[in-house]
Protein backbone atom coordinates (compact mmCIF):
# COMPACT_ATOMS: atom_id res chain seq x y z
CA UNK A 1 0.00 0.00 0.00
CA UNK A 2 1.19 3.73 -0.74
CA UNK A 3 1.33 4.35 3.23
CA UNK A 4 4.07 1.90 3.75
CA UNK A 5 5.69 2.27 0.16
CA UNK A 6 6.10 5.51 1.59
CA UNK A 7 7.62 4.51 4.89
CA UNK A 8 9.85 2.31 3.25
CA UNK A 9 11.70 5.16 1.16
CA UNK A 10 11.31 7.64 4.06
CA UNK A 11 13.42 5.10 6.16
CA UNK A 12 15.95 4.29 3.39
CA UNK A 13 14.81 0.97 2.95
CA UNK A 14 13.93 1.79 -0.74
CA UNK A 15 15.91 3.86 -3.36
CA UNK A 16 14.92 2.00 -6.78
CA UNK A 17 12.63 2.88 -9.38
CA UNK A 18 8.85 2.87 -8.50
CA UNK A 19 8.12 1.42 -11.75
CA UNK A 20 5.51 -1.78 -11.03
CA UNK A 21 4.88 -1.02 -7.32
CA UNK A 22 1.43 -0.37 -5.81
CA UNK A 23 0.06 -0.56 -9.00
CA UNK A 24 -3.63 0.92 -8.42
CA UNK A 25 -2.10 4.39 -6.99
CA UNK A 26 -0.80 7.24 -9.32
CA UNK A 27 2.52 8.43 -8.99
CA UNK A 28 3.27 11.81 -9.20
CA UNK A 29 6.30 13.72 -11.05
CA UNK A 30 7.82 16.17 -9.20
CA UNK A 31 8.58 19.75 -9.39
CA UNK A 32 9.59 22.09 -6.65
CA UNK A 33 9.86 25.81 -7.37
CA UNK A 34 10.49 28.87 -5.11
CA UNK A 35 7.70 30.97 -4.88
CA UNK A 36 9.03 33.60 -7.24
CA UNK A 37 8.49 31.22 -9.97
CA UNK A 38 5.96 29.22 -8.88
CA UNK A 39 3.03 31.56 -10.12
CA UNK A 40 4.56 31.47 -13.51
CA UNK A 41 4.73 27.86 -13.32
CA UNK A 42 1.33 27.23 -11.86
CA UNK A 43 0.22 28.94 -14.79
CA UNK A 44 1.96 27.08 -17.08
CA UNK A 45 0.65 23.79 -16.22
CA UNK A 46 -3.29 25.39 -16.40
CA UNK A 47 -2.18 26.28 -20.09
CA UNK A 48 -0.80 23.20 -20.90
CA UNK A 49 -2.69 20.84 -19.42
CA UNK A 50 -1.64 17.53 -21.63
CA UNK A 51 1.46 17.31 -20.52
CA UNK A 52 1.13 19.00 -17.34
CA UNK A 53 -1.59 17.54 -15.24
CA UNK A 54 -1.83 18.95 -12.07
CA UNK A 55 -2.60 16.34 -9.36
CA UNK A 56 -2.05 18.82 -6.47
CA UNK A 57 -0.37 22.34 -5.80
CA UNK A 58 1.30 22.64 -1.66
CA UNK A 59 0.65 25.55 0.31
CA UNK A 60 3.86 27.36 0.12
CA UNK A 61 6.90 26.63 2.52
CA UNK A 62 4.57 23.32 3.03
CA UNK A 63 6.33 19.67 2.79
CA UNK A 64 2.97 18.32 3.32
CA UNK A 65 0.44 17.89 0.74
CA UNK A 66 -2.60 16.21 1.79
CA UNK A 67 -4.38 15.75 -1.19
CA UNK A 68 -1.48 13.53 -2.37
CA UNK A 69 -1.44 11.67 0.82
CA UNK A 70 -1.67 10.63 4.29
CA UNK A 71 1.22 11.95 6.21
CA UNK A 72 3.00 12.72 2.93
CA UNK A 73 6.81 14.56 3.95
CA UNK A 74 7.94 15.85 0.37
CA UNK A 75 11.38 16.05 1.84
CA UNK A 76 11.42 12.19 2.44
CA UNK A 77 9.23 10.18 0.45
CA UNK A 78 10.71 10.35 -2.72
CA UNK A 79 13.12 7.58 -3.39
CA UNK A 80 15.82 9.89 -5.22
CA UNK A 81 15.98 14.08 -6.30
CA UNK A 82 17.60 15.82 -8.47
CA UNK A 83 18.47 19.65 -7.58
CA UNK A 84 18.75 21.86 -11.00
CA UNK A 85 21.03 25.31 -10.31
CA UNK A 86 20.53 27.70 -13.20
CA UNK A 87 19.07 25.19 -15.45
CA UNK A 88 21.54 22.49 -14.84
CA UNK A 89 21.70 19.46 -12.98
CA UNK A 90 23.78 20.40 -9.80
CA UNK A 91 23.01 17.67 -7.45
CA UNK A 92 21.64 14.28 -6.62
CA UNK A 93 19.90 13.72 -3.38
CA UNK A 94 17.63 11.32 -1.57
CA UNK A 95 16.34 13.60 1.08
CA UNK A 96 15.50 17.88 0.97
CA UNK A 97 16.45 18.33 4.81
CA UNK A 98 19.35 20.78 3.83
CA UNK A 99 18.09 22.80 1.13
CA UNK A 100 14.30 23.17 2.35
CA UNK A 101 13.46 26.68 1.82
CA UNK A 102 10.38 27.92 3.48
CA UNK A 103 9.12 29.57 0.26
CA UNK A 104 9.48 26.56 -1.63
CA UNK A 105 6.13 24.85 -3.47
CA UNK A 106 5.62 21.47 -4.51
CA UNK A 107 3.78 20.45 -7.63
CA UNK A 108 2.88 17.22 -8.75
CA UNK A 109 2.06 16.27 -12.08
CA UNK A 110 0.31 13.31 -13.06
CA UNK A 111 2.70 9.97 -14.50
CA UNK A 112 2.18 7.75 -17.13
CA UNK A 113 2.44 4.82 -15.11
CA UNK A 114 -1.11 5.14 -14.27
CA UNK A 115 -2.64 4.83 -17.56
CA UNK A 116 -0.06 2.46 -18.32
CA UNK A 117 -1.43 0.47 -15.73
CA UNK A 118 -5.33 0.54 -17.38
CA UNK A 119 -3.86 -0.27 -20.79
CA UNK A 120 -1.72 -3.51 -19.11
CA UNK A 121 -5.63 -4.25 -17.61
CA UNK A 122 -7.47 -3.94 -20.76
CA UNK A 123 -4.69 -6.74 -22.72
CA UNK A 124 -2.98 -3.80 -24.62
CA UNK A 125 0.83 -4.99 -25.16
CA UNK A 126 3.26 -2.29 -24.08
CA UNK A 127 6.62 -2.95 -26.00
CA UNK A 128 8.92 -0.81 -23.86
CA UNK A 129 7.44 -3.18 -21.09
CA UNK A 130 7.63 -6.24 -23.26
CA UNK A 131 11.51 -5.45 -24.04
CA UNK A 132 12.35 -4.21 -20.22
CA UNK A 133 13.51 -0.77 -21.58
CA UNK A 134 12.51 2.84 -20.81
CA UNK A 135 9.67 4.01 -22.54
CA UNK A 136 11.13 6.49 -25.86
CA UNK A 137 10.96 10.25 -25.93
CA UNK A 138 11.13 12.61 -28.49
CA UNK A 139 11.55 16.43 -28.10
CA UNK A 140 8.94 17.94 -30.54
CA UNK A 141 8.75 21.05 -32.78
CA UNK A 142 5.28 21.74 -30.98
CA UNK A 143 5.69 25.17 -28.67
CA UNK A 144 4.03 24.79 -25.31
CA UNK A 145 2.02 28.27 -24.36
CA UNK A 146 4.56 30.39 -22.77
CA UNK A 147 3.52 31.66 -19.16
CA UNK A 148 6.09 33.93 -17.89
CA UNK A 149 9.79 32.63 -17.95
CA UNK A 150 8.24 29.30 -18.80
CA UNK A 151 8.16 28.07 -22.45
CA UNK A 152 9.77 25.23 -24.48
CA UNK A 153 8.53 22.33 -26.63
CA UNK A 154 6.34 19.68 -25.79
CA UNK A 155 8.20 16.09 -25.40
CA UNK A 156 6.14 13.23 -25.87
CA UNK A 157 5.80 9.78 -25.22
CA UNK A 158 5.97 7.09 -28.15
CA UNK A 159 4.40 3.43 -27.99
CA UNK A 160 3.81 0.98 -30.86
CA UNK A 161 0.41 -0.40 -31.14
CA UNK A 162 -2.17 -2.61 -33.91
CA UNK A 163 -4.96 -0.18 -35.41
CA UNK A 164 -7.67 -1.87 -33.20
CA UNK A 165 -5.09 -1.31 -29.87
CA UNK A 166 -4.93 2.11 -30.95
CA UNK A 167 -8.51 2.51 -31.42
CA UNK A 168 -8.66 1.28 -27.67
CA UNK A 169 -5.71 3.21 -26.09
CA UNK A 170 -7.30 6.48 -27.17
CA UNK A 171 -10.60 5.75 -25.46
CA UNK A 172 -9.25 4.16 -22.35
CA UNK A 173 -7.03 7.48 -21.77
CA UNK A 174 -9.30 9.73 -22.80
CA UNK A 175 -11.02 8.42 -19.01
CA UNK A 176 -7.55 9.72 -17.61
CA UNK A 177 -6.75 13.52 -18.51
CA UNK A 178 -5.51 13.41 -15.30
CA UNK A 179 -2.23 11.60 -16.28
CA UNK A 180 -2.36 13.32 -19.86
CA UNK A 181 -5.41 11.60 -21.16
CA UNK A 182 -5.71 10.85 -24.89
CA UNK A 183 -2.59 10.78 -27.58
CA UNK A 184 -1.84 13.65 -29.33
CA UNK A 185 -1.08 12.25 -32.68
CA UNK A 186 -1.04 8.79 -34.27
CA UNK A 187 1.24 8.05 -37.75
CA UNK A 188 4.00 10.09 -39.02
CA UNK A 189 6.77 11.31 -37.04
CA UNK A 190 7.30 14.02 -39.31
CA UNK A 191 4.09 15.94 -38.38
CA UNK A 192 5.52 16.50 -34.84
CA UNK A 193 8.80 16.98 -36.21
CA UNK A 194 10.63 13.89 -34.85
CA UNK A 195 13.12 13.05 -37.47
CA UNK A 196 14.01 9.10 -36.08
CA UNK A 197 12.01 7.22 -33.85
CA UNK A 198 15.08 4.80 -33.38
CA UNK A 199 16.71 8.06 -31.58
CA UNK A 200 14.64 9.19 -28.88
CA UNK A 201 16.09 12.45 -26.89
CA UNK A 202 14.98 10.21 -23.50
CA UNK A 203 14.13 7.11 -22.44
CA UNK A 204 15.29 3.90 -25.24
CA UNK A 205 14.03 3.07 -28.64
CA UNK A 206 11.56 0.07 -28.52
CA UNK A 207 10.94 -2.12 -31.96
CA UNK A 208 8.04 -1.05 -34.02
CA UNK A 209 6.55 -3.91 -36.13
CA UNK A 210 4.93 -4.71 -39.21
CA UNK A 211 1.45 -2.66 -39.81
CA UNK A 212 1.97 -1.03 -36.05
CA UNK A 213 1.66 2.69 -35.63
CA UNK A 214 3.49 5.00 -33.53
CA UNK A 215 1.11 6.37 -30.71
CA UNK A 216 2.17 9.87 -28.96
CA UNK A 217 0.82 10.94 -25.40
CA UNK A 218 2.03 14.54 -23.75
CA UNK A 219 4.70 13.46 -21.86
CA UNK A 220 5.64 14.87 -18.04
CA UNK A 221 9.41 15.47 -18.93
CA UNK A 222 7.46 18.26 -20.39
CA UNK A 223 7.64 20.76 -17.27
CA UNK A 224 11.04 19.76 -16.60
CA UNK A 225 12.76 20.78 -19.70
CA UNK A 226 10.71 24.18 -19.54
CA UNK A 227 11.86 24.53 -15.99
CA UNK A 228 15.74 23.86 -17.21
CA UNK A 229 14.99 26.18 -19.97
CA UNK A 230 14.17 28.68 -17.96
CA UNK A 231 17.78 28.44 -16.00
CA UNK A 232 15.98 29.16 -12.62
CA UNK A 233 18.47 29.73 -9.93
CA UNK A 234 17.24 26.63 -7.75
CA UNK A 235 14.73 24.34 -9.02
CA UNK A 236 13.95 20.33 -7.14
CA UNK A 237 12.35 17.50 -9.25
CA UNK A 238 11.94 13.95 -8.47
CA UNK A 239 14.90 11.85 -10.37
CA UNK A 240 12.87 10.41 -13.07
CA UNK A 241 11.43 7.19 -12.91
CA UNK A 242 11.48 7.70 -8.79
CA UNK A 243 8.23 9.02 -8.29
CA UNK A 244 6.42 10.19 -5.12
CA UNK A 245 3.81 7.26 -4.28
CA UNK A 246 0.36 9.07 -3.79
CA UNK A 247 -2.68 7.63 -2.05
CA UNK A 248 -4.67 9.04 -5.39
CA UNK A 249 -6.07 5.42 -6.80
CA UNK A 250 -5.83 5.64 -10.68
CA UNK A 251 -9.56 4.29 -10.83
CA UNK A 252 -10.57 7.79 -8.90
CA UNK A 253 -8.87 9.75 -11.81
CA UNK A 254 -11.51 8.61 -14.60
CA UNK A 255 -13.51 11.27 -15.49
CA UNK A 256 -16.11 8.89 -16.97
CA UNK B 1 -38.09 18.43 -39.47
CA UNK B 2 -38.63 14.54 -39.58
CA UNK B 3 -41.96 14.43 -39.55
CA UNK B 4 -42.48 16.80 -42.29
CA UNK B 5 -40.03 15.35 -43.97
CA UNK B 6 -41.57 12.00 -43.97
CA UNK B 7 -44.67 13.37 -45.65
CA UNK B 8 -43.25 14.46 -48.26
CA UNK B 9 -41.55 11.09 -48.81
CA UNK B 10 -44.67 9.91 -48.20
CA UNK B 11 -46.90 12.40 -50.82
CA UNK B 12 -44.31 11.22 -53.65
CA UNK B 13 -42.21 15.14 -53.33
CA UNK B 14 -39.13 13.71 -51.90
CA UNK B 15 -37.73 10.48 -53.72
CA UNK B 16 -33.92 11.31 -53.33
CA UNK B 17 -30.92 10.14 -51.45
CA UNK B 18 -31.52 11.58 -47.69
CA UNK B 19 -27.83 12.54 -47.04
CA UNK B 20 -27.83 16.59 -45.60
CA UNK B 21 -31.68 16.50 -44.47
CA UNK B 22 -32.49 16.67 -40.85
CA UNK B 23 -29.15 16.50 -39.72
CA UNK B 24 -29.79 16.53 -35.89
CA UNK B 25 -32.02 13.50 -36.35
CA UNK B 26 -31.15 9.84 -37.04
CA UNK B 27 -31.47 8.13 -40.01
CA UNK B 28 -32.17 4.61 -40.31
CA UNK B 29 -30.99 1.45 -42.51
CA UNK B 30 -33.89 -0.73 -42.88
CA UNK B 31 -34.06 -4.30 -43.59
CA UNK B 32 -37.50 -6.17 -43.74
CA UNK B 33 -37.76 -9.85 -43.45
CA UNK B 34 -40.34 -12.25 -43.01
CA UNK B 35 -40.43 -13.99 -39.81
CA UNK B 36 -39.33 -16.75 -40.36
CA UNK B 37 -36.04 -15.32 -40.79
CA UNK B 38 -36.64 -12.49 -38.61
CA UNK B 39 -35.10 -14.41 -35.10
CA UNK B 40 -32.28 -15.47 -36.55
CA UNK B 41 -31.59 -11.91 -37.72
CA UNK B 42 -32.01 -10.63 -34.51
CA UNK B 43 -29.62 -12.81 -33.19
CA UNK B 44 -27.16 -11.78 -36.22
CA UNK B 45 -27.53 -8.35 -35.22
CA UNK B 46 -27.14 -8.81 -31.19
CA UNK B 47 -24.00 -10.66 -32.28
CA UNK B 48 -22.94 -8.01 -34.54
CA UNK B 49 -23.16 -4.52 -32.78
CA UNK B 50 -20.90 -2.81 -34.43
CA UNK B 51 -21.53 -2.81 -38.10
CA UNK B 52 -25.75 -3.88 -37.09
CA UNK B 53 -26.99 -1.44 -34.28
CA UNK B 54 -30.40 -1.99 -33.87
CA UNK B 55 -32.15 1.48 -33.38
CA UNK B 56 -35.66 -0.36 -33.32
CA UNK B 57 -37.73 -3.78 -34.11
CA UNK B 58 -41.23 -4.17 -34.93
CA UNK B 59 -44.17 -6.38 -33.97
CA UNK B 60 -44.48 -8.61 -36.84
CA UNK B 61 -46.31 -7.50 -39.40
CA UNK B 62 -46.03 -3.71 -38.19
CA UNK B 63 -45.86 -1.06 -40.51
CA UNK B 64 -46.14 0.94 -37.78
CA UNK B 65 -42.75 1.57 -35.48
CA UNK B 66 -43.28 4.52 -32.83
CA UNK B 67 -39.85 4.27 -31.28
CA UNK B 68 -38.38 5.28 -34.61
CA UNK B 69 -41.28 8.30 -35.16
CA UNK B 70 -44.67 9.52 -34.82
CA UNK B 71 -47.23 8.05 -37.02
CA UNK B 72 -44.33 6.64 -38.95
CA UNK B 73 -45.63 3.94 -41.66
CA UNK B 74 -42.76 2.06 -43.13
CA UNK B 75 -44.07 1.18 -46.45
CA UNK B 76 -44.48 4.71 -47.58
CA UNK B 77 -41.82 6.40 -45.73
CA UNK B 78 -38.92 5.58 -46.99
CA UNK B 79 -37.93 7.48 -50.83
CA UNK B 80 -36.95 4.15 -52.22
CA UNK B 81 -36.74 0.41 -51.31
CA UNK B 82 -34.86 -2.54 -52.99
CA UNK B 83 -36.38 -6.02 -52.75
CA UNK B 84 -34.50 -8.96 -53.40
CA UNK B 85 -35.62 -12.16 -53.95
CA UNK B 86 -33.25 -15.34 -54.07
CA UNK B 87 -30.74 -13.36 -52.48
CA UNK B 88 -30.90 -11.10 -55.91
CA UNK B 89 -31.72 -7.10 -56.44
CA UNK B 90 -35.20 -8.20 -58.06
CA UNK B 91 -37.21 -4.76 -58.10
CA UNK B 92 -36.72 -1.09 -56.72
CA UNK B 93 -40.06 0.40 -55.63
CA UNK B 94 -41.03 3.36 -54.00
CA UNK B 95 -43.93 1.93 -51.86
CA UNK B 96 -44.34 -1.70 -50.10
CA UNK B 97 -48.30 -1.37 -50.21
CA UNK B 98 -48.58 -4.17 -52.74
CA UNK B 99 -45.81 -6.46 -51.29
CA UNK B 100 -46.62 -6.14 -47.65
CA UNK B 101 -47.22 -9.79 -45.95
CA UNK B 102 -48.70 -9.79 -42.56
CA UNK B 103 -45.26 -11.79 -40.91
CA UNK B 104 -43.13 -8.83 -42.16
CA UNK B 105 -40.32 -7.73 -39.84
CA UNK B 106 -39.14 -4.63 -39.69
CA UNK B 107 -35.27 -4.16 -38.74
CA UNK B 108 -34.41 -0.15 -37.94
CA UNK B 109 -30.48 -0.42 -37.78
CA UNK B 110 -27.84 3.26 -37.26
CA UNK B 111 -26.25 4.84 -40.10
CA UNK B 112 -22.89 6.57 -40.16
CA UNK B 113 -24.40 9.65 -41.28
CA UNK B 114 -25.35 10.58 -37.37
CA UNK B 115 -21.62 10.29 -36.28
CA UNK B 116 -20.93 11.84 -39.46
CA UNK B 117 -22.88 14.96 -38.41
CA UNK B 118 -21.04 14.52 -35.14
CA UNK B 119 -17.72 14.59 -36.51
CA UNK B 120 -18.54 17.56 -39.21
CA UNK B 121 -19.88 19.84 -35.87
CA UNK B 122 -16.30 19.42 -34.18
CA UNK B 123 -14.58 20.39 -37.63
CA UNK B 124 -12.88 17.33 -38.53
CA UNK B 125 -12.78 16.98 -42.34
CA UNK B 126 -14.89 14.36 -44.08
CA UNK B 127 -13.05 13.97 -47.48
CA UNK B 128 -15.91 12.04 -49.34
CA UNK B 129 -18.01 14.88 -48.35
CA UNK B 130 -15.65 17.69 -49.14
CA UNK B 131 -15.21 15.55 -52.84
CA UNK B 132 -18.93 14.98 -53.29
CA UNK B 133 -18.75 11.29 -53.39
CA UNK B 134 -20.07 8.36 -51.19
CA UNK B 135 -18.23 6.67 -48.81
CA UNK B 136 -15.91 4.39 -49.94
CA UNK B 137 -16.78 0.92 -48.46
CA UNK B 138 -14.34 -2.20 -48.67
CA UNK B 139 -15.61 -5.98 -47.90
CA UNK B 140 -13.05 -7.07 -45.08
CA UNK B 141 -12.04 -10.95 -44.60
CA UNK B 142 -13.19 -10.09 -41.23
CA UNK B 143 -16.17 -13.14 -40.48
CA UNK B 144 -19.01 -11.85 -39.09
CA UNK B 145 -20.35 -14.36 -35.71
CA UNK B 146 -22.73 -16.16 -37.70
CA UNK B 147 -27.05 -16.57 -36.08
CA UNK B 148 -28.45 -19.31 -37.79
CA UNK B 149 -28.41 -18.51 -41.72
CA UNK B 150 -26.83 -15.06 -41.86
CA UNK B 151 -22.94 -14.85 -41.64
CA UNK B 152 -20.99 -13.30 -44.71
CA UNK B 153 -17.95 -10.54 -43.90
CA UNK B 154 -18.00 -7.26 -42.34
CA UNK B 155 -18.19 -4.77 -44.66
CA UNK B 156 -16.46 -1.24 -43.91
CA UNK B 157 -16.35 2.65 -44.12
CA UNK B 158 -12.94 4.24 -44.53
CA UNK B 159 -12.16 8.17 -44.37
CA UNK B 160 -8.61 9.06 -44.29
CA UNK B 161 -7.59 11.86 -41.46
CA UNK B 162 -4.73 13.59 -39.84
CA UNK B 163 -3.48 11.61 -36.71
CA UNK B 164 -5.15 14.09 -34.24
CA UNK B 165 -8.25 14.32 -36.21
CA UNK B 166 -7.95 10.36 -35.59
CA UNK B 167 -7.65 10.43 -32.16
CA UNK B 168 -10.95 12.95 -32.22
CA UNK B 169 -12.84 10.76 -34.26
CA UNK B 170 -12.16 7.72 -32.00
CA UNK B 171 -13.35 9.93 -28.95
CA UNK B 172 -16.52 11.32 -30.83
CA UNK B 173 -17.66 8.14 -32.57
CA UNK B 174 -17.31 6.28 -29.19
CA UNK B 175 -19.89 8.17 -27.66
CA UNK B 176 -22.41 6.47 -30.32
CA UNK B 177 -22.67 2.64 -30.05
CA UNK B 178 -25.54 2.86 -31.64
CA UNK B 179 -24.59 4.31 -34.90
CA UNK B 180 -21.34 1.75 -35.06
CA UNK B 181 -19.52 3.61 -32.57
CA UNK B 182 -15.68 3.53 -32.65
CA UNK B 183 -13.83 2.98 -35.58
CA UNK B 184 -12.21 -0.61 -35.27
CA UNK B 185 -9.17 -0.29 -37.29
CA UNK B 186 -6.50 2.50 -38.25
CA UNK B 187 -3.73 1.98 -40.62
CA UNK B 188 -2.82 -0.51 -42.90
CA UNK B 189 -5.78 -2.02 -45.08
CA UNK B 190 -3.77 -5.46 -45.31
CA UNK B 191 -5.19 -6.16 -41.68
CA UNK B 192 -8.38 -6.35 -42.69
CA UNK B 193 -7.82 -8.22 -45.85
CA UNK B 194 -8.25 -4.93 -48.38
CA UNK B 195 -5.79 -5.23 -51.22
CA UNK B 196 -6.29 -1.74 -52.43
CA UNK B 197 -7.89 1.16 -51.16
CA UNK B 198 -8.51 2.69 -54.38
CA UNK B 199 -10.56 -0.26 -55.50
CA UNK B 200 -13.69 0.12 -53.24
CA UNK B 201 -16.32 -2.45 -53.37
CA UNK B 202 -19.15 -0.10 -52.60
CA UNK B 203 -19.42 3.81 -52.84
CA UNK B 204 -16.53 5.76 -54.66
CA UNK B 205 -12.21 6.66 -53.73
CA UNK B 206 -11.40 8.95 -52.62
CA UNK B 207 -8.37 10.78 -51.96
CA UNK B 208 -5.61 9.78 -49.13
CA UNK B 209 -3.61 12.48 -48.54
CA UNK B 210 0.28 12.37 -47.27
CA UNK B 211 0.46 11.78 -44.00
CA UNK B 212 -3.00 10.91 -43.44
CA UNK B 213 -4.38 7.14 -41.80
CA UNK B 214 -6.96 5.57 -42.63
CA UNK B 215 -9.72 4.90 -40.36
CA UNK B 216 -12.04 2.20 -40.74
CA UNK B 217 -15.82 1.73 -38.97
CA UNK B 218 -18.18 -1.10 -39.31
CA UNK B 219 -20.49 -0.42 -42.08
CA UNK B 220 -24.36 -0.99 -42.30
CA UNK B 221 -23.85 -2.21 -45.41
CA UNK B 222 -22.65 -5.66 -43.54
CA UNK B 223 -26.30 -6.51 -42.90
CA UNK B 224 -27.11 -6.29 -46.49
CA UNK B 225 -24.53 -8.41 -47.90
CA UNK B 226 -25.66 -11.06 -44.78
CA UNK B 227 -29.20 -10.73 -46.02
CA UNK B 228 -28.52 -11.38 -49.77
CA UNK B 229 -25.65 -14.43 -48.62
CA UNK B 230 -28.90 -15.89 -46.80
CA UNK B 231 -30.38 -15.92 -50.33
CA UNK B 232 -33.45 -15.71 -49.25
CA UNK B 233 -36.49 -15.98 -50.73
CA UNK B 234 -37.74 -12.35 -50.57
CA UNK B 235 -36.21 -9.57 -48.06
CA UNK B 236 -36.71 -5.91 -48.38
CA UNK B 237 -34.03 -3.02 -47.88
CA UNK B 238 -33.66 0.36 -47.99
CA UNK B 239 -32.12 1.72 -51.46
CA UNK B 240 -28.75 2.65 -50.69
CA UNK B 241 -28.02 6.42 -49.83
CA UNK B 242 -32.38 7.00 -49.33
CA UNK B 243 -32.84 6.14 -45.23
CA UNK B 244 -35.39 6.25 -43.52
CA UNK B 245 -35.84 9.59 -41.76
CA UNK B 246 -36.56 9.04 -37.61
CA UNK B 247 -37.23 11.19 -35.03
CA UNK B 248 -34.61 10.69 -32.96
CA UNK B 249 -32.05 13.25 -32.00
CA UNK B 250 -28.52 12.18 -32.76
CA UNK B 251 -27.36 13.77 -29.77
CA UNK B 252 -29.99 10.91 -27.71
CA UNK B 253 -27.59 8.45 -28.65
CA UNK B 254 -25.02 9.66 -26.86
CA UNK B 255 -23.80 6.94 -24.19
CA UNK B 256 -21.52 9.54 -21.89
Amino acid sequence: MPFEFRQAVRNGQFRGPTAGYCGDYAQANLAILPSAYANDFLRFCQANPKPCPLLAVGEPGQWHVPALGREVDIRSDVPAFYIYRDGRLAQETDSLADVWQNDFVVFAIGCSFSFEQMLAKEGIPLRHVEEGRNVPMYRTKIANRRAGIFGGELVVSMRPMRGADAIRAVQITSRFPGVHGAPIHIGDPAELGIEDLAKPEFGDAVTIKEGELPVYWACGVTPQTAIMGAKLPLAIAHKPGHMLMTDITNASLAVF
